[in-house]
């Protein structure tokens, strides 16, 4: 089930479907549309959809390139054409440059072989917005950031609209998903504005800036122009009531919360196998260490909270009981997007003797959830071709907080997102 | 589903039912005959036993005392009787009081309530079998084993029969389950001894001791008697077609082989996230380091064999294509029965990218064991009294070789387990 | 040099000095008065000097068991009589039982051994001072701790006084070590009460309980009378100025503080090493774990404050040059007394290279200490035979924050110890 | 002491010593000839080397970068001129591009940067000597290697020789250094050939190549020529009685053996700890898992024990008794030279309590082993200058085995260097 399938994404040497549409039917093409669109996640997901494309590098990580899905008429790698909003300065490849530097993640050939290609996507790159984003973030973004000035909401969310509404106008595509890749934002204290759409609207209105994030502002903007939406960061700004409300009204589909990619990933995983064994786990600690443009922003405080809730809570739902846990994030800058986590699990078992498990997890964030992304995009689009609306509950497999799912078990998950898959396919050949 | 339910097992101080067996309806109580019975595993085993009846510790370790098991008609803890076959020396408080000493897994005031109930159990435990057994088990033993000499296979098998037919018959049992946990023998060449029932009947009739390993006796007098089986350990000599022939003419449950217990049950358990999310597995080093009269047989070469070959083939099964592989068990005298395991899990990601886990396993052997022979027993007893026959493929989740299952990954195991209890649960209402 | 000799400290089955003064010549014996005499440290240290007294374990963890003392005139441990202060209620083996029952540390055999000897002790312990301890510390100590409410300072003086002069005169001891065991304090503000002993005498005599917390009392108790006091723990109130000025005065050593047992000490093992190699340490993140009383108070953030200034501060010392670190201590409860430490140590080599060291300790921390606690009670009654005055330089290797020594690399400190020996051999020779 | 001086080394972009020789005073030049010269390790060395002649890393690694080394009359790193022998076929390019791709450790500027310099040495380095290599290395080296056929003993020590010689005098070296880094042999039975000079000479005219591996030709091919060498590998065949009477005769300075950098550093940094405590060491295990040519030939059973015997011996030295130790090296290609080693190490304090420390060492060996090659040249062409002759004692902790030195503590071996430092410097002074 897991073979590769690389060459299935596409021909060798692939044309970019940014720099060369005309000599491709639209339909057979899809928009991607990221806001954070310069960040590490971004540039990881777009140089290496282009390197597959290109044949330089196997699909690995992506599970939509796997047997799994052969026959779903999924849209092929190469086919994604990218643009976004941003609010950092610098181009795509000074960003692929930095990676490359810091962590070699992404290798010089790919580099060199995609270079132009990202010059081009840059022009389809506009700048985002800032609004009520918090102390850290605008530090980190820095004072010449690309972000304008903001006029107010409603003008803020037009700006943002018109910059999606050329792209698709100039690359003439029909179908279009929208990633939300952006740094964590800290908490918003959820309101009467968030509680319904017509609260929304009226703080709109009154352009009441503290009652949004950036987040919130880019999901109003997807859900309105009816585009399936990927929330893969843990901001609670973006699905909340008032926005999952006109997602439903545009019948259109959206998934969140918090891209499941490294020590969580795990965690849930191997939590399960305590409760085949009723090994009782008396206590789970977790310490990551990170640094990054994202390791700066978790270390703050305000910003790190968001995190860790989504973080701690799946335990207990997944063992059945209260237990002793933690969860710590801390900033090492030295290690770049090489993200390290231990856990210690500390658990009783037979005659109530205490024994240890502990894992280290040495993973690259953007290079664990760069091809997830990937795989969401091409089932979004899925998802809106099938004519579905609202959560995608199926794929909670890659979130750790999946919006309105109860099931923390990786396996249940995954499970779920098997069955979905073969729904799809009786679907198609029913016909 | 993992709520603990500690005082179902039986009441405070309940009365032994090995000394009381006038008390209780004898339909209530089952014997379970242990091949190995004064071993490390069957001490801890039988001394939890009689701990939970007494309501010392809690029931950890046991999945069949979780809320998964409500309502289905299982044996009570408190009331197994306890026999078997052991061929060294000492008694039931020797074996528990060195453990105590050792790692401390059996606690002092455990061992002071136990006292008396294992010297009753002594008296019900008869000289196990050396049949070519090889040498190393030979020198762990020791001289003064509590072994007979062989008069001949066919003399042993009478010998070993009467033992267990003896101990029905004193303890008015009804029911009985066999248990192997003796220690890991030498690989035995399989030829036409073992390829049919009628070969070995032959081999046995000529006394062909080369043809057989104790274990091979043991399975063979559960077989005859149309005892429930269940083989513990990895030896090759047990549930051979010859074997399985007879279990199958006597219409007898059984199961095997080689308890889950440590390493491989996190590998069956982890290896399934690498597939979802279609990581590459490179390589896969695992390390076991481990003390005890278990290490000490484990460090002769012959007898490792047998444990490695059924230790590693399961992620190349799991993950769907050929990988690196390595497990190691190395004899640290120190350790005595905590275990600890080193695994280093080397990946491929997005863009090729290479990245690691490590895990480290820190248990008590016998602890983790004990448990699930115990889950296995009631379970055993219960296929018996629906009258199933033939290998139990409902509790492959127990096993690091599940007898004729193709399913190694843990989840979809116990997904196996789940539904057979359903099954059962169904039948109840139905019947 | 580190051959065991535990025969040395005392024959088989040594009749207690508690009980038995009236047999053993006055000048052999030491008193070991401890502040805190109840707690898991001490508790551990009195029943493992019994335990070793009597032949039951050997002297491991005491470097003055090893060849490097040969032949230097140290009290023997058979001959050391405990007495001491404590905050909480109950009795010695109430603690020892604890301890059994959580670690497993103090063996059944050793405390069925000691039992009586244990309450013997009892007999000599009175009641601490909890003068300005804290909130946790009162918290954790409970409602019926054992304190006295405190008249005044002076009362409190004099009272803690009497305690200790009243078990010199029923034990008829000459020689006597005072150690402060207590639970880690909240840091104190030093200012002008601590900058000289006049400005200490005043504050006493105003009853400015603000100004001290017990082991400020306990101190400047020590150093009033004369005795050799080992401050154990980080608490920065004992060894102010003042207090320095006092033990100077009346001509007495003294050393500190916190004991380094564990994480710090691989520490300052391993920092030169990287140094030799000039391995340029980037980052050193420090994570430990630990249940327990003192895991329980350093919970609290302002005891926490204390202990992790003196374990961070050492590398930039070792390596001589600023890096980036981090340590942390959590709570863990189920661990109880085995603490656990992980530390991630990333380092950049040839090339500018970036590579990684992991440790993972386990350790107890009652055992790791009980020992070097009882290294520096001989060494510090031998100091005071020998006449020294003031900080005992030569027992910087035993301190995470060694008083008045920069020195931190463990090697270093070691060797300041051997010539230290080497010097007291000769001049025995000489002498 | 540790602080960087990179700039000290060369000025930014230095030409290089190799193809602008008549631009520089003769003497100020050091010729360093390579016996496995373009294997991983000669590679990155070279390219180190000239990196940081260039200004482009920093000196991370070079113990005589650092102020210890202050004012001593070291070579500069700029002023190296290297060349060698090699049995593989390829470019330095070639050997410097695949471990860019293999494990990133050359950067791709500095390779860049460098590609010309590396066409300048290659023409330097000639055809080396595969004579009773093993069967191993043969197939590791495959057909094409670029070894000659050998003529005969006499014959191949004289084209080596002439190699050597051709060098010095196109280059105009007056001072220069052999250094042995070829790919670990079997172990070589000793007899009367190696026990005196003699003995090797009638073996070397009688052509008896069974009593001679590649490092004997080498060392003793250095040795009559009166040049310094550095034996880095595990061989038993270079520094033979008979080898070590020829650099006698002719007043040469040498050392080894096998390059201390990973988990033996380690050791001998963290065994002394246990030493200082009097903590029992039990067991220490340790695992150590690579890729690359160097796992490939290790992973043969006689190259490996080499290698195992020198790794595992020092542990009992240092702790002063004999323990329970395993070293463990297997081969897992996909690690490439990113060698990662897992410690356990088991331990019994103070009640006889056992307590455990692992670690986990993720180390590139090449980017350690190169800066010390490094040092070790500068200091062997210092001793050469100073008159010194036979082994180098004071280079002591850079080799697992040092030559007829006893001391595996690094710590004290570090404080041998720093004493022939001070020498040194204090002969300078009165100089």
């Amino acid at each position: 089930m897991a073979k590769q399938a690389p060459r299935k994404s596409g021909p060798k040497s692939a044309p970019s479907p940014q720099t060369s549409a005309r000599r491709r039917a639209d339909a057979d093409r899809v928009g991607v549309w990221i806001f954070g669109a310069r960040g590490g996640l971004a540039t990881t997901l777009i140089v290496g959809t282009r390197a597959i494309a290109h044949g330089l590098v196997p699909a690995h990580g992506l599970l939509t390139a796997t047997d799994l899905f052969a026959g779903i008429p999924l849209v092929e790698l190469g086919n994604l054409v990218f643009g976004g909003h941003e609010v950092r300065e610098g181009t795509l490849l000074d960003s692929a440059g930095e990676i490359h530097a810091a962590t070699g993640t992404i290798p010089h050939p790919v580099l060199q072989k995609v270079q132009r290609e990202l010059a081009a996507i840059d022009r389809d790159i506009a700048p985002g917005s800032m609004v009520n984003a918090g102390a850290t973030i605008a530090r980190v973004v820095g004072k010449v950031g690309a972000s304008r000035p903001v006029q107010s909401l409603r003008a803020e969310i037009e700006r943002l609209s018109g910059d999606i509404e050329r792209f698709r106008t100039k690359h003439r595509l029909t179908r279009l998903v929208c990633v939300n890749l952006t740094s964590t934002e800290p908490k918003l204290e959820l309101g009467r504005a968030h509680a319904s759409l017509a609260g929304l609207e009226r703080a709109l209105d009154g352009d009441q800036r503290r009652q949004v994030r950036p987040t919130t502002v880019y999901a109003y903007v997807a859900a309105r122009l009816g585009l399936p939406f990927i929330h893969f960061t843990p901001a609670n700004a973006a699905l909340t009531p008032a926005i999952v409300e006109l997602f439903a009204r545009t019948g259109t589909p959206f998934m969140g919360m918090d891209g499941k990619t490294g020590e969580t990933l795990v965690k849930s995983s191997l939590a399960p196998m305590f409760k085949y064994r009723n090994l009782r786990v008396l206590s789970w600690q977790g310490y990551n260490i990170l640094g990054d443009r994202d390791g700066a922003v978790l270390a703050d405080d305000e910003n790190k909270r968001s995190k860790v809730e989504t973080k701690d809570a799946l335990l207990q739902r997944i063992l059945g009981y209260p237990l002793h846990t933690h969860v710590g994030i801390d900033y090492v800058p030295s290690l770049d997007d090489l993200k390290t986590a231990w856990d210690f699990i500390h658990f009783q078992g037979f005659l109530g003797f205490k024994m240890a498990m502990q894992f280290i997890w040495q993973g690259c964030d953007a290079i664990l959830a760069a091809p997830i992304v990937l795989d969401m995009v091409r089932l979004a689009d899925l998802a809106k071709q099938r004519g579905e609306a609202g959560p995608m509950a199926h794929l909670a497999c890659f979130f750790k907080k999946p919006f309105q799912v109860d099931e923390h078990d990786l396996h249940q998950q995954w499970h779920a997102l098997v069955d979905y898959v073969a729904k799809v396919r009786a679907d198609a050949a029913r016909g």
